[in-house]
C-alpha cells in the first residue's frame, strides 16, 4: 500500500533538506522510498522544468505557465508517482498541486477553478496522503534561495526568485489558507525552527499517520 | 480589422507550400501578413515544440502531450496571433485548434470535451475566420513528409511521422468530420491537385471571404 507525501513552501523554506532527511529515515526503517520533485522528476518533465525556470523566459504568459506545470505533472504522475505508489512505495515529492494553487492562482491571479481543472486533469485521481507545509517568511526564504543559486554551478533556475516580494507574500498566504482549509491533510511546520527539530516533528507525524492509514485499511 | 486563417491537414499534405504562396499573394496585394506555425511561432512556444516533436520523447503520455500543445498555443496566441490581429493584419497559421482535435482526440483517443476545454483556455476567444483543410491520403502525405525529414539537416522532428498509418487515417477522418461540421469556416481542398491549382483555389476563396467580412462589418 503506497503513501504519497508532498512538501510545500516558498523558495528557500528548507523543503529539500527535510525531504532528504525523511527519505533517509524511512529507508532505514525498511520502506521503499521514491524521492522526486516538480516540475520535473522524469526526462520529459525535466525538459519542461528547464523552460519553466529559465530566467530568460520572462515573456511567459500566466496561462502558458499554468499549462506547462500541468503538462509536467501529467507526465510525472503517470510515469513516476503512480507506478511507485502502485508498488507500495512511499513517494516524497518536492512541490505538487498545492504549489500550482499558491503560485498560479494566489500569486499570478489565475482563477481558482481553472487551476483546479488542470490539477485534476494532470493527476487523474492521485492525491497526496499528507502535505508538509514548511512556513517561512519570504524575506528569509528568498535570501536562502539566492545564496543557493549563487553557489550553484548549474543552470540559473531563478525565474520565480526574481519575482517581487509581494508575489512571494501572496504565495505564502495562499499556502496558509490551503493548510487552514484541510487541516487533516496538511502538517504545518515552522520553518524558522532548527533543521533537527523540524525533521523530528515531520518524522513523528509521518510514522503516526502511516500507521493510522495502515490500521484504517485493515 | 484582422483576419485569421489556419491551415490544417496531415503530415506532408502541402500546407507549408500553400501558406508561403498565399502570404506572397496577400503581401503583393498590400496586406500586412504574419506567417506563423504551431506548435511554435515564438521563442517559448518553440522550446515547447522541441519537446513535442523530438522523436526521442517516445515515453510522452497523451495528456502531457495535449497540455504541452495547449501551453504552446496560449503563449503563441497571446504573444503573436492576438497582437497581429489587433493591428489589422492577416495571420496565416500552420496548424491550430483543429489539429489538436484531430491528433489528440481522434488520433490519441482523449475525450473531445477535455480537448475543447484546453483549446478554449489557450485561445481566450481567438478563433480562425477561415480554415483551409488540405485533404490527402496518409500514404502519400507520409512519403512526402519522410523525404523532407531525410533531406533536412535540422533536428529530426518526426515523433508524429513515426506513428502507424492507422493513426494518420484516424487524424484524416477527424479533420474531414470537422470540415463537414463547419462548412462555412472550412475550405476543403484536394491535396492531390497541382500546387498551382490549389493555390489559385485558396487565393480566390480568401479574397472573396475577406471581402465578405469587410462588407459585413460595414
Amino acid at each position: 500500500m503506497g503513501y504519497f507525501i508532498t512538501f510545500e513552501g516558498i523558495e528557500g523554506c528548507g523543503k529539500t533538506t527535510q525531504i532528504k532527511l525523511l527519505a533517509e529515515r524511512l529507508t532505514a526503517a525498511g520502506r521503499r522510498v521514491t524521492q522526486t520533485r516538480e516540475p520535473g522528476g522524469c526526462a520529459i518533465a525535466d525538459q519542461i522544468r528547464s523552460i519553466l525556470l529559465d530566467a530568460d523566459n520572462r515573456a511567459m504568459l500566466p496561462h502558458a505557465e499554468l499549462l506547462l506545470y500541468a503538462a509536467a505533472r501529467a507526465q510525472h504522475v503517470g510515469e513516476v508517482v503512480k507506478p511507485a505508489l502502485d508498488e507500495g512505495g512511499v513517494v516524497l515529492c518536492d512541490r505538487f498541486t498545492d504549489a500550482t494553487i499558491a503560485y498560479q492562482s494566489d500569486g499570478r491571479g489565475i482563477d481558482r477553478a481553472t487551476v483546479d481543472t488542470l490539477n485534476a486533469l494532470a493527476c487523474r485521481g492521485i492525491r497526496p496522503d499528507l502535505t508538509v507545509l514548511i512556513d517561512c517568511e519570504p524575506v528569509q526564504g528568498l535570501e536562502r534561495a539566492r545564496r543557493r543559486i549563487d553557489a550553484s554551478s548549474g543552470p540559473r533556475e531563478e525565474r520565480f526568485e526574481l519575482e517581487a516580494l509581494a508575489f512571494h507574500q501572496r504565495v505564502r498566504d495562499g499556502y496558509l489558507a490551503l493548510a487552514a482549509g484541510e487541516p487533516h491533510r496538511f502538517l504545518l511546520v515552522n520553518g524558522s525552527d532548527t533543521i533537527e527539530r523540524i525533521a523530528a516533528t515531520i518524522a513523528r507525524q509521518v510514522v503516526s499517520r502511516m500507521e493510522e492509514q495502515h490500521h484504517a485499511v485493515r
